[in-house]
């Protein structure tokens, strides 16, 4: 057991989380959200429009979808922008997928019906943890938006139905980590991100071992962790939006 | 407790799965598998050539990667074909990224430098779990691939380091279903595809929930007949490779 | 007069063609057709939507179009997907309009107005004439649209106008061959391909020659002979649609 | 018999042809074509580089091929340009490879090791018979150029193996038409396009009806009108080229 | 100060410019410009229909937008197509964002609601000053279209509120130049591109150097040729629409 | 002159300009760079590689060019990605080619040879002058980039020959205006970027008059208005770098 990590942290500690709210001055909602070295920039923008396959169904409600992107600089590789080659990245497709579902889980689309709501998870800085950190800073971004329209009479009830937190936990060294950071995740022989609600339900879980495989006992521990991690991210959440809520 | 299963199934029994290996005549390895009524012909392609950053990194290993698409109408409503709009599905993307992770996961790459592994997965018919019978298809045609690579000289080793099985459970009026046929998953609440190896260790965890949310115990016994789908899934390919292993 | 088909066929003799009529559950009309190797799937999707081109013209009549693609492993060698670089083969936009002309051809596309019918070709495995093979595939496919189309009142009047048929043939070595397989092909001077109706009449004539001019006197020989095979597929196909007219 | 042309041709009459040779200053070889209204920028480029399939091959040749385009105010309606969309068109696709194989099957590809041969083909006013024009115009245009490399000892023998003449042939209110223009393409049930040699032999047939059917006694008629007119053509060239060579 | 133009011209000498009217059959208005060696075809395209940003804002006004290309061998090497990577090149795309700019300052677009003019600037053969080339023949064209949409009662009131003419300036060799061509633009130290109306007042002034900068005292000099080859542009312009100007 | 600023400014006064250099951890060198409300991310990265157009060339140099893009949610309507159509906005591609000349013409290629530096500015948040505020934060990215690489012995010899500094100025109600903010550019006649260097010499002039034209002597007062500003900006970055010299 000689594994440290670099910053020093416990091994089911999170890293300092920080929300800017209001980062933007013209999206609907919007956060910038930084995870120790990582910082995501999360917009909210409300469209009155809704996609194709909607219109066709023609179902009285709304859409959230989300898109993800890194700057060029935002690694420690340039990264060749998508407008290059014209195509998405498969990373991104994978995480701006997971981001809309998550979002979506949580939100009630007949409130808004006719409107497509945009979120746009830009990474400014990446030093791992980008999809969840963007999931979490999507939330308060959407929260922000919603309680405007909300204001201005755009939607008669608040469609957030449930608070939700997500984090990345991981095996390095046969220790089980909460919240890698990007020298972390390099080694980590297992890498999953967890989403859940404030009621400790699950909304996603994505575990991936390329390089080594996981046992039942190692992902029931690894489940612990990322409950801890969740409910310490949504006490921040609630107390961030509430103010009267105390974090452990 | 009024669910039925279209099919007559029990909520925990695979659908009948068939494997038709050397299906294509000048693949290295090609199988068609069907499952009940879903149909892919997974296809695998050695070429001497390796992905940009791996011969940046100059390690000594090949690559492995997949390809997954849908035959325009092999689903109930015609499908666009990806090259009108120039860009992968972002479902197609992750399907594709999870068979390759898997079967990476199952494979040594440093027995075979120098050479990328393409594994073609194109679904025939569609009736639901085409990504899980991708991988379980693609691995017998891999298995049989490194055979004749093998008996051709052009590996030393055989690169299979474990068996690998994937299937998909989900909840359904609150029932834990084994293998959803698309009559299924399209009301499932929660939707997750397993894959795992022969020594019962997890290589991938994919849960999702649009829809609904689903508890720690519902996780525990959506695990639990994964476990029971893959192990006969995992006998299966056994016997169809060694002819002598008796599923259960 | 030494050469020899590597299947010991006659020069003016068929490779065996086999129908294998509603492969696909979805498809309003769909057949696996196999000549000699050669697999390609035929599928026929029916959509209430009209080409710009026709909606501009108000024209009351419908469309009928066709889609060409060959599986990345159909062939020795691994095709990249079209889709890798937005565009589609010169190749195949070639042969996806020969079909839909020679298509169109025997159709009466007043029959449905306001409805496009796509025809999707798709070459599972091609060892030559996978263009003709998709035509005669495509026809017997849309025929059975047709009558299922006809039986729910979906349309007043059966559409077809003519029987078609379609053949390669060839010279290699000063041989006229009929039907060339992959390796017949790979070493003729001279490749043609030909679609006529069951009245004997042209409805195409693509004849190419890349490697060696022919004469007036060859064309009228390669003419003959493809006379010959298209009469036998139409008897073929009258004797699989209606089961009372014998094959020569 | 009561079909008149609009420019008071006989039938089996050509439109005015000429060459103007050298049109653009760069290129290797050029000439701006005109038959009738119909104006192509032919010109012929030489690059020390090969494709891709023939870098593999290590063949020791060069390559020829052809690309084809029309301005956007070529036609008399405005044609968006292929780059908004990133595709080739169909029709251009289809078009261009036909000039590509038509140009190779006089040249020895043998007499220029190493170099790509690219003709461009651009339609500056469209009045029927683009393709065909672009056929004649390139041969002139690429005998320049093998003529100016052969003074510059760029190449040892010419590697001309064969004069080409190119010309569409119709039906029309049942009379068979030489070099249809615009306005009798558009009415015409038969369109062919036939490249022929100096010897009289075929290079290319292309016959399409999509609008009627023809019999084997109309191919006979439509292949006769065909010879006069390309031997007229062929004489031209002589002439243009020769100087001494009396067209009839 | 020993620099000669290649063609013997005076520094602040215009080449020779010419005007080719009606040059295209089908076109509302096109012109074939010729300056010096270089050669442009400018063709007007009126349709029923608006950007989308216009509809958007249903602002009773027409609009008019400009494209421009460059034949593949019009330059000294052959030229890609943009058609291959489906992009516009960043050249291009900033002289047709100029060239639209210009001609929409000197026109009044309420004129011509629900309509949108193209302007297609294509070039021919480009021996320097392609772009300013362009404005000035597309003016012709553009007054040209004008004219006959006024007489059929398209519009009301003719829409050209001004004249345009515009001419590149440089610096070679610390001599002040007045249209460069080709070879002049290879060396200059600066290059600029300016744009005025008939009243002496700019629309457009780009001013780039990439080799050297400029002082204010050359700036004032280049202005002041610019002037007076504008000048004798528009007095060429009036002259050849009302041919009773003289020109100086 | 009743026009007013909405922020108070006087017509010839700057915003407040703030740069926050290593804002990226990555980076090689990287500013934040805030003109009132826009904000724009500048990095740069430097690549061992050469564009292919310098390899053919094979100088003795490098390169430099940048990249220009905004967020989404930068504007006050959301922007469409460039990698859903696969383009880059006429408008982006303008103004990186504008940014790369402006550094290109500060910097001596040949201190660097074989490396590519590429310059990313990405606008947060747009409150108009954007391009203008990418180069003055490039420029000091850009320095601070050459100091770690001279530190570190990659360069023998500082690349930058020049101070350059870049500002906007415009016309609104007759009025002339220095760095214009988003609400004056809206409703300015005229726009005009200037780049010049430290010398006072000018590097780029783009003057651009969609909806008025302006005179001579208006020219006059731009040019001078924006040598103050320029003047300014430089005597920032000179302070900011070098920490003794007062702005005034």
């Amino acid at each position: 057991m000689n594994f440290k990590r670099s910053d020093k942290r416990k091994f089911d500690e999170l890293r300092k989380i920080k929300f800017t709210r209001d980062y933007l001055q013209d999206a609907e909602g919007s956060v910038l959200v930084e995870v120790g070295k990582t910082k995501v920039i999360c917009s909210v923008s409300v469209e009155y429009r809704l996609p194709q396959f909607l219109r066709a169904e023609k179902k009285n409600q709304g859409w959230l979808t989300a898109e993800y992107d890194m700057l060029p600089r935002s690694a420690n590789k340039r990264i060749v922008r998508d407008r290059i080659h014209g195509k998405i990245k498969g990373r991104s497709s994978e995480i701006q997928r997971l981001i809309g579902r998550s979002l979506r889980a949580v939100t009630d689309l007949t409130e808004f019906p006719e409107r497509t709501i945009y979120i746009d998870c830009d990474v400014i800085q990446a030093d791992g943890g980008t999809r969840t950190a963007s999931i979490n800073g999507a939330f308060i971004a959407l929260y922000d938006a919603f309680t405007k329209m909300k204001e201005k009479g755009q939607i008669n009830e608040f469609p957030i139905t449930n608070f939700i937190g997500a984090i990345s936990v991981g095996i390095v060294e046969d220790e089980i980590l909460l919240d890698l950071a990007f020298d972390e995740d390099l080694i980590a022989d297992i890498d999953m991100n967890i989403v859940k609600d404030d009621k400790g339900n699950y909304i996603e879980i994505q575990g991936t071992s390329e390089r080594n495989t996981f046992s039942d006992k190692q992902l029931q521990k690894l489940l612990k962790v990322a409950k801890k991690g969740i409910s310490e991210i949504i006490d921040l959440q609630k107390n961030l939006l509430f103010g009267d809520i105390k974090t452990k």
